[in-house]
């Protein structure tokens, strides 16, 4: 066990504290029906549940209904990339798994169950969870490591008949999409108007740039270890040249500082740091968001200097941009809508109701509401239904 | 849907009754670990997690102490021989499946997942469950058809360092031994000195006959519906052969008829029939188990006019044969000693432990608990762990 853990509400949390509540783990399957009498048994099991099964082998469609699979959502990591501590594998992925599927139901009221996977192929990944496929309704995916996670997720969406998000991509860009669209009113500007640099290319970085795009923002300048993303660069993966084709509409070139040079906000997801001096590179009114956890690019306190709005991704600073926001009411609301994919509308629609939730009181330190406000999934559900109900069904 | 089910309790089971109680399915999620405030987040997922992530990837043996996973049993089926409807496919056998993880948590406190697969083939079933390996602790296998039920606990039992069990197989044949040992008492006759006739070699008959021959009784014979197996018939798939090898110490060929002639015991598990002039041949003081389900061989009330002591599967008769006495403790005990295996010995020891919960009150109607007894599910646990602490770890 290693040192206490640093709280982000301000309490010191200690190992014996932590493992004493991670004991056995953090779920527990609670059967709905009741099981007290032969009479229950005889409905719930043999021979009533062969009625059922009758009713479903006749009409497929009937699983949905009558089984847990419906509502189910599969929370799947080949634990390659877990929170700030990597490739870790499978077995250790599962107290995260476990956590998610809490948090699914905590605020959602959706099942959601832990399918950790002891392989990195995606091919073998996608086989797996075809093979399971009648098992559940919806899959999030999740701590899957770049760029092996956009093939993996675009492989599932096309071999699964049900809702896919790898939420380490979109649940971030929709909760930052949330927060730059009320961080723009804060400071009096247009969005689409924003010049937006985004530091980190991974599967946030690139999910972060798309859709800010699809939100009508012209000026995206995207950057990994290397630099800044553009066309003349030999030496970007697939998804990151995608990427590069798509941003970056003047041409830039060059490290951190030049794409800085004027911007008005810097997304940081890079795990990486930015030094106070390339902030003050920014435009007046900066916006930065210092998203690397446990530690933000920049200190918030240090950031405020350079910039009038300031989030990060921990709770013990104002505006927490939290995926726990996004994903329960993205996946709650596709599967009301009986949505198969999750498109670019839904994502758009989950992220205006999150803003709109923090836009009654609206100021620098309050773009987002709460991770806590009982309101937000509610909302993003019928939000993400209604889209999911009116939009076509293309794209991911 | 169809007509009215006929209860075992005597009570009529109504489709819609049956349809209300099963939508939505029959499990649900509950979160064990607090999730109210900022402190709970913390503890329960980032940042607190990690350190569990971290412990369980520094020694992978925490993953047991620190997840769901190792208290976690995978009801796992491909749909291929689902009750009394055959191959109706996976989707189609999930409400079963649910019915029989609620079982799980009802009688042994165990958690129990659903995985149904979309595939029938072996090699991809294993695979299936070899890569979500760190997913569950132990693997329930449940109506999969013979005789690739046979090939697939094999090599799931050999793929997997975790119990597996084909329920089908070793359930029904732990609660027959229970039941015989005591029917055995009751006609005051030693167990090992009976001749037992066992009408079906699917996965139950095989299984019966086996953990017959594991008690001690020597003169067991097994019939399909092509009549006795011996050793002499070329038309025998491997399991079946194997099984020809193994009983009828007497070389006995023919029908059932030639079987029973001055047997002591009928076990049916053969989703036939059994004429009463049958039984007629049968010794003195016989014993019928008429278990196929929901038709027994032969009505019991026909039987008794042969039989001293006759049981079925059915609850509206004396005697129940349901393996949901076996299940819930066999696999709480194996996890709670940390078996890797399922051994002969510990299905022995759960058989003694179900005999002599009865044995207080033997008469020839009460030759085993009744299923919904408390008493049962603890008591073969505690049988089974101990079984699995003292015994070798060979065989499955």
């Amino acid at each position: 066990m290693s040192d206490p853990v640093r709280d982000p509400a301000g309490i010191t949390l200690t190992s014996a504290e932590i493992f004493a509540a991670h004991r056995g783990g953090k779920l527990a399957i609670a059967p709905t029906a009741p099981l007290e009498d032969r009479r229950d048994l005889s409905i719930a099991y043999t021979p009533g549940v062969a009625e059922v099964s009758r009713a479903i082998h006749a009409d497929p469609r009937a699983a949905g209904a009558y089984t847990w699979a419906g509502r189910l959502v599969a929370v799947v990591s080949d634990g390659t990339a877990v929170l700030g501590l990597g490739d870790i594998g499978a077995a250790a992925s599962l107290p995260v798994m476990e956590g998610k599927a809490a948090l699914f139901k905590r605020f959602a009221d959706l099942d959601a169950i832990p399918l950790v996977v002891d392989t990195t192929d995606v091919d073998e990944i996608v086989e797996t969870l075809v093979r399971l496929r009648p098992s559940f309704g919806a899959v999030n995916l999740e701590d899957v490591s770049a760029p092996r996670c956009f093939e993996l997720e675009a492989r599932l969406v096309e071999a699964l008949d049900v809702p896919v998000m790898h939420d380490d991509q979109h649940g971030t860009a929709v909760v930052v999409l949330a927060a730059l669209t009320n961080a723009a009113a804060v400071v009096g500007r247009e969005l689409a108007g924003l010049t937006v640099v985004v530091s980190g290319a991974g599967a946030a970085g690139i999910a972060v740039a798309e859709i800010l795009l699809a939100a009508g923002i012209v000026d995206v300048t995207v950057l990994d270890s290397r630099g800044i993303l553009h066309t003349g660069r030999d030496d970007l993966t697939e998804a990151k040249a995608a990427c590069a084709a798509r941003t970056n509409p003047r041409g830039r070139t060059g490290t951190l500082a030049h794409a800085l040079d004027g911007a008005d906000v810097f997304v940081g997801v890079s795990s990486g740091t930015v030094p106070a001096e390339h902030l003050a590179l920014m435009s007046e009114d900066a916006i930065v968001f210092a998203l690397s956890n446990p530690d933000p690019e920049i200190h918030p306190d240090v950031a405020r200097a350079h910039a009038r709005v300031v989030a990060t991704g921990r709770s013990d600073f104002p505006n927490q941009i939290n995926n726990v926001l996004a994903f329960p009411g993205i996946f709650r609301g596709a599967l009301d809508a009986g949505a198969t994919r999750i498109t670019p509308a839904m994502k758009l629609a989950a992220s205006r109701a999150i803003a709109e939730l923090a836009s009654e009181r609206l100021a620098p330190n309050h773009i987002v509401p709460s991770p806590l406000d009982e309101r937000v999934a509610p909302a993003v559900a019928a939000a993400v239904a209604t889209a999911a109900v009116q939009g076509p069904v293309t794209g991911s």
